[in-house]
């Protein structure tokens, strides 16, 4: 059982866009496939994620997409778990390959949040909370992460101010990321002036609206030669899962288990630890969520995730050298939602191949990949992809 | 790698209820775990099939209904291709399973169609259809099939009386079946004198809106013999899966390529053919759906699946013995649409335990079930089951 390999991405325009959700597969398709055969004569099955039917009035993701790719009677579904439906496509596509099921399958993510408007998302995403327990209070995503933040800041020596410090990094990292939705620098003032959405997050501590696809081609390491030289190649050398409460009343509200749980099987599948990644994307849908994941994945102390932003030579005892978030995260590179997954593992396949340009982490060799859907602990995918040549 | 087995199933109310989905999933687990340890002590992961986010506003129903059965850090995940969403949970059930993934994967239906009213279930469900080509026409899914059943008339010796009669047939096995939503026999005349909902097609030609969960537990046979007697499992043999076209417009309108397909592949996994299948559910939401079907997977010549109702000694040469709907099918035992392909693995389960009371076919051994998301060739997802003992 030889780990599968990503033998190529592809990543739409992330943003506001007049595309359809089809439109943005297309772009994402195009790049993926430059250079290779067609995909009908490469891909076995493919996997969508993808959040919300009601952007688009569109089910069946699965069948649109492969009919749209040439594809003929081939397994086609769409994966849903909120936001973390992209990583739940990428996991069935390595998990098919390292089984022996498929030799290569598409890995997909879609959304085209900006459909609806802002309070159409609003809507959307109010439906990954409990219907019966927790929608009818009117609560929303941000208002959820912001107990979240508060609670850190009654738990921990830390501030508004540090919170902010990770937004204004992630603007810094995307202003070298063609990709990104907003590729322009923030300062911390900026941050803490904007408008409160649910204190103590700001319009600037939440990750935007987006448009996007994008995807990932999953293979045997055999048919990974066939197409790209191995220096173009990714190795997807763990994966894991773990879902927990839709809720945030019962749980520890500052370390997020199931991302500590599915990031430990990552790990304990690709055979390195903690310390040993280099560049990590974390679901930073929130400022706050970078630190609790930073903390959960065991790359700080608890309490010290804040401390995200430094450089590592100043960082607290306990801390790794792993740099976060270089696509810009979620705040600034933009999340679509149910595409955030495979947009992460695009990231991870230019860093490791060295195409990272000017945000280049030099050296990169493993990198740690989470996603979260639902509020942090309802459910997290990670994947650990190294470098394979 | 051995032959996952079904070591237990249960089926909730169908029809129209005041319950929630999460309530009618209570049911079907209680059944399902009545005598056995706690879902937490066994389950490894669970896959819930769910059609439509807009019936209950919500989404992430795979978290949700894996810690209503207490789960903790399992991968939990909704999947979704319309009304095949249910034998999608099944097939990855059965395939973490015999690739030794997993133990034990709890597979999940969940539907709440009445919800949203009639209405809400004729929007919801035109979802599956393309949004940028086909859902501006004002085309539904009635309609589409009519045109189905009109061609199936135009190229075959066949007439709206016969599609009648499998409507007729099937309302007479929902009679000896207690998980039924119309557990009332129709004679042919009141299927006829219905009125047109899409000619050819009347009301009772069309499966009903029902609400419904069903779950069945997929272990290793080492597993389920802990668990059950022999003689109370059945061996999931084969799973095939096919997306072709969302669209009708590009395809022959009267055989399901990829229900030939997706049954081809289950039947080669399962080393059986289409003589040896002595059960089959087939996706009658209309009961065009029910002459196609017997036709694409090899029980009946081109022309002549509308014979289902007639005794096997009736047919004409070339059809099997095969027993076809034997629970009453989406048309009479109901289609909670995501629960759909899970509730047919319960009647198989029945039938290949010897547990089908007044429905049973005596020595059922063979059971191929076909569930299909879309219109007919959109996507199909095939199973055989076997008796175990």
């Amino acid at each position: 059982m030889s780990a599968p390999r990503i033998a190529s991405v592809g990543c739409s325009t992330i943003g506001r866009t007049d595309l359809t959700g089809r439109d943005l597969f297309s772009q994402a398709l195009a790049e993926a496939f430059e250079g290779l055969p067609d995909p009908a004569e490469v891909v076995d099955a493919l996997y969508v994620g993808n959040q919300s039917e009601t952007y688009e009035h569109q089910i069946m993701y699965g069948t649109l997409l492969a009919e749209w790719a040439g594809l003929r009677n081939v397994p086609a579904e769409r994966v849903e778990g909120c936001a973390a439906a992209g990583a739940l496509a990428l996991r069935h596509a390595v998990e098919d390959v390292r089984r022996g099921t498929h030799d290569a399958v598409l890995a997909c993510g879609v959304e085209k949040m900006t459909a609806g408007g802002t309070s159409g998302a609003t809507d959307a995403l109010s439906a990954a909370f409990d219907r019966a327990l927790e929608q009818r209070s009117g609560i929303t995503a941000p208002s959820q992460y912001a107990l979240l933040a508060q609670r850190y800041l009654h738990e921990h020596d830390a501030t508004e101010e540090e919170f902010a410090r990770i937004a204004v990094k992630n603007h810094r990292n995307a202003t070298a990321n063609p990709r990104a939705q907003y590729q322009q620098e923030v300062d911390v003032e900026t941050v803490l002036d904007s408008s409160y959405v649910a204190p103590p997050l700001k319009l600037f501590d939440c990750a935007p609206v987006s448009d996007g696809a994008a995807v990932a081609l999953v293979t045997t390491p055999e048919l990974a030669d066939e197409l790209a030289p191995a220096d173009e190649q990714v190795v997807a050398a763990g994966t894991g899962a773990a879902a927990n409460n839709i809720s945030v009343a019962e749980r520890d509200l500052t370390f997020v288990e199931g991302a500590n749980v599915a990031s430990g099987t990552a790990y304990e599948e690709a055979g390195v630890e903690a310390s040993d990644v280099d560049v990590a994307e974390v679901h930073d849908a929130f400022t706050v969520c970078e630190a609790l994941l930073a903390e959960s994945v065991g790359f700080a102390p608890r309490g010290r995730g804040i401390e995200s932003p430094l450089p590592p030579e100043e960082r607290s005892e306990g801390w790794t050298d792993v740099h976060l978030s270089t696509s810009g995260g979620l705040k600034a590179r933009g999340h679509p939602i149910g595409a955030t997954g495979i947009a992460q593992a695009v990231e991870a396949y230019e860093q490791l191949t060295g195409r990272a340009g000017d945000r280049q982490v030099e050296g990169a060799d493993t990198a740690l990949l989470v996603n979260e859907g639902g509020v942090a602990d309802a459910v997290t995918v990670s994947h650990v992809l190294r470098r394979a040549a």
